[in-house]
């Protein structure tokens, strides 16, 4: 079936399809029977919008010149049919002008104010090179997979998922199954967290967590503190809340409590956001005492802290200093936990923890959101912990990813050009690093990927500008033989970018086709 | 240690406590090593708030009388420790009005205006009498845990988590696992639904569907509208998102399209959300002709509809009627679809179809919620759908419902005193009935309750008011024999508060621990 669209012609391309099929009919070069092609396939030959063909299939159907079924497609119809139609038609006859196409939806049009804050430039759809096999890519802070205790899992599987134990995939309660709250207590007691299930809140992740916490507090124009640079899914959700974003700079010993006073004694933030401990993405460790002093601000100025805590139990060092919460004797502090990086980050499982009356109206914000995380993960989760799994696995993945964060460092003491400068931070993922001779990263990402090398640049960690010649690297992913590899292909794109200055214009806005964490 | 607290005193409690404990301990009744109890303990005895204790503790530590240890609690200080205390504070002396306790935060003064609507008297949190042993209800939406097919996912729960299969447990785009996505394609355009996999969004439930919805349509103020009565769970998150809900009666064929014409004249809503097969919690089914009627005046006045269908593929009868997005030619209709009703809720596991333009947005509104839905899980339900194990499942769990409908429709006629009539669906999980002689549903909770008995009272299920005398029963979780002797009881409770019309005038707020479906 050969159409032939005029675009230069006024009359609207449904209309002229309509008709060229019509003729075809019409003259039975299409015979009764005949099956027209699938809307989105004749869509895709004409190189129109399918819209356009179904409102042209739509006019034949009341033409009485073919009939659609839902799921068969559209037929021709019999001459006889055909005939009728035409002489009913008669009697009834409209222009073509009178009829009015349907109009899609423009959807940009019915999006809130908030649906415009969620894009991030910085954080657009798809890099093709991240995902190709041999990409070396430290961009995803996710833990590595060969780490993963799967046979302990999948005997447990075999106990929580088995006939006759359907509890386990029933509606739970929004704030969680109460065995797995117990274990947290009893958890978080020993890391000198003060607290009982009632104040322990079963989240889909710290991702919801902080989500839940937006709902809860923040309104269009509301202020949150955080440091800076600071995690990227909290910039994210705290700005597409239409939060005002006050951000305090960090020194070695983390938030900078000086400049916080400042900041408290002119606004009234809802609350300051913290990570404390092996901070994404600088590796920084607040000190003792910038926490002593934090929680006095907090107390002074009557604001509660939000201290996100996903990496403590990852130290390579010391164990780790405790934390805002464990040292709040005034219930002050929301407490973020969770499994992503300690074990994995697929089940989607973490914690909330905060005093009960805001617990209650934390979970009465989940419910209308998910109904409860997950049962069965739940379940299997819980049974893990209770087998004591938790607390052997980390002091495995602790050796390993110390290992691996040493690789990094020897590798870039190897490689690196003149002038790249790097953290080495005590826990956590994370290295961050500064470009020499304030090299865009952005500039670098492209060469980089050249080099089939990834990274997350430092703009993406800032509230505003800066971070520009910063970019973070993470370690917990892959093995030292690979580390050293990306390391030396990431510092000859440096290289290269130093010596011809002139190639580093091209900017390219990073893509990524996974959740940037 | 014996403490007075006398509250008609000026003095707060705070410290009155720190000075009795002082007392004690300068006249060594409290000798030095001497382990204070803990302070949410001591705050029981004295049934005061923990705070208070807190406060005095903090007192006693300033005072040099005690220490703290994070984890250790709170033990005398030595005498020596003591006197040193007490001569270095003597040059240096604050009263007590000088020093300023720590205030706790009030919460309710830093939530949103969105918190507040998120409270709903009809759902407030716990039934006692929901959960014990001898309960039958037929309150929770939720299929019968003996169908649950889980010889079949322990099956497959093996295969996938296994050594090596750490690909089960990474993070995940956030539109969803692409081969589950493929799944999801074939079977609903088997349905008629013609859609493709970038369409299709995989979310953590319908009620994340809704959630997203709202995320990306409603501002404060805006109309949404919806048949009446309608699914509670869409109702609380219209609602505190702070949408104005415009109601459309129903009929038996469903919602009156008549009205909502009225309506779309005088007001532009966001979108009209509809759950047109077996609705919860009529169970009507919206007739072939209304939804060309419905689907007519989404494209005269340009309003998409939001097609919620958790129901359709338990029919008991016929088939259920074409889907209105099967019939939608011109992408109004965004399809919510979930596993929760045809297999089991406790995964978290639904979609969403929707133009591919829309549903990006969406997929950028997940993205900062949860970042994606549990990998693990979506993996499994892939292998399950893969092997053929839904289409199994399905005509199974018809055949179960269908006899449990009819059991209860048959244990009505046997029990039902005069004037209570109910519907009897052709598919899904509810009957809905209408009490004698405008017998109050609230107060019929209470006498049921008595005989061990529930359902959720009608007037959840609108916006405003309405519903009073209506009732929703679930048929779905339990045995022919327990649904006659729960309707027994019910009929009971309702015979005997007709009788003792009186008695009838207690209300109770119905509060269930699990999210009501």
């Amino acid at each position: 079936m050969k159409l032939n669209l005029d675009r230069s012609l006024k009359t609207p391309l449904y209309l002229q399809i309509r008709s060229q099929i019509r003729q075809l009919i019409l003259t039975n070069e299409l015979p009764c029977g005949y099956q027209l092609p699938p809307e989105r396939k004749l869509a895709t030959l004409l190189g129109v919008n399918r819209t356009t063909v179904v409102n042209a299939y739509h006019e034949l159907v009341a033409d009485g010149l073919i009939q659609s079924h839902v799921g068969k497609g559209s037929t021709v119809n019999s001459l006889q049919t055909i005939q009728h139609s035409l002489e009913g038609s008669s009697k009834t006859i409209y222009s073509e002008e009178q009829r009015v196409p349907i109009q899609p939806i423009s959807w940009q049009n019915f999006y809130t104010s908030q649906s415009e804050r969620m894009h991030n430039p910085v954080l657009a759809s798809i890099l093709d090179e991240i995902g190709s096999e041999d990409q070396i890519s430290f961009a995803l802070g996710s833990p590595a997979g060969e780490f993963y205790p799967l046979k302990e899992l999948n005997e447990i599987s075999q106990v929580i998922i088995r006939p006759g134990n359907w509890k386990a995939f029933e509606y739970a309660s929004t704030i969680g199954h109460y065995p797995l709250r117990q274990y947290l207590e009893t958890w978080l007691n020993r890391q000198g967290i003060d607290t009982q299930p009632q104040e322990i809140l079963i989240t889909s992740g710290s991702q919801q967590g902080l989500d839940l916490l937006t709902k809860v507090f923040i309104e269009p124009g509301d202020y949150v503190v955080m440091e800076e640079p600071s995690f990227l899914g909290a910039i994210g959700v705290f700005k597409s809340s239409g939060a005002h974003i006050l951000t305090v700079p960090m020194d070695e010993e983390g938030l900078r409590t000086d400049v916080l006073e400042q900041i408290l004694s002119r606004h009234r933030p809802k609350f300051i956001y913290s990570l404390p401990t092996f901070q994404n993405p600088t590796g920084i460790t607040m000190s003792l005492e910038r926490r002593h002093q934090l929680l006095k601000l907090a107390y002074q100025f009557h604001i509660p802290i939000v201290e996100d805590d996903p990496y403590s139990e990852l130290y390579y060092e010391n164990k780790s200093l405790p934390s805002l919460k464990s040292l709040d004797m005034h219930e002050h502090v929301i407490y973020l936990g969770t499994f992503s990086k300690i074990l994995f980050p697929g089940l989607r499982l973490g914690w909330c923890v905060a005093p009960s009356p805001l617990l209650e109206q934390l979970s009465l914000a989940k419910q209308h959101i998910d109904l409860h995380t997950s049962t069965t993960t739940q379940w299997i989760m819980t049974e893990f912990c209770n087998q004591g799994l938790l607390d052997k696995h980390l002091p495995l993945v602790r050796g390993h990813y110390k290992h691996q964060r040493d690789a990094m460092v020897a590798a870039l003491e190897e490689f690196a050009p003149e002038g790249l400068s790097w953290t080495i931070p005590a826990g956590g993922y994370y290295l961050w690093c500064e470009l020499p001779r304030e090299m865009k990263a952005t500039a670098l990402l492209t060469k980089a990927a050249e080099k089939k090398v990834a990274f997350v640049p430092g703009s993406a960690f800032y509230v505003n500008s800066g971070g520009r010649s910063w970019i973070r690297l993470c370690f917990s992913r892959h093995s030292a033989l690979t580390i050293r590899e990306g390391i030396s292909r990431l510092c000859g794109a440096i290289t290269e970018l130093l010596n011809q200055p002139h190639l580093g214009r091209k900017t390219q806005q990073p893509r990524f086709s996974e959740p940037l964490v």
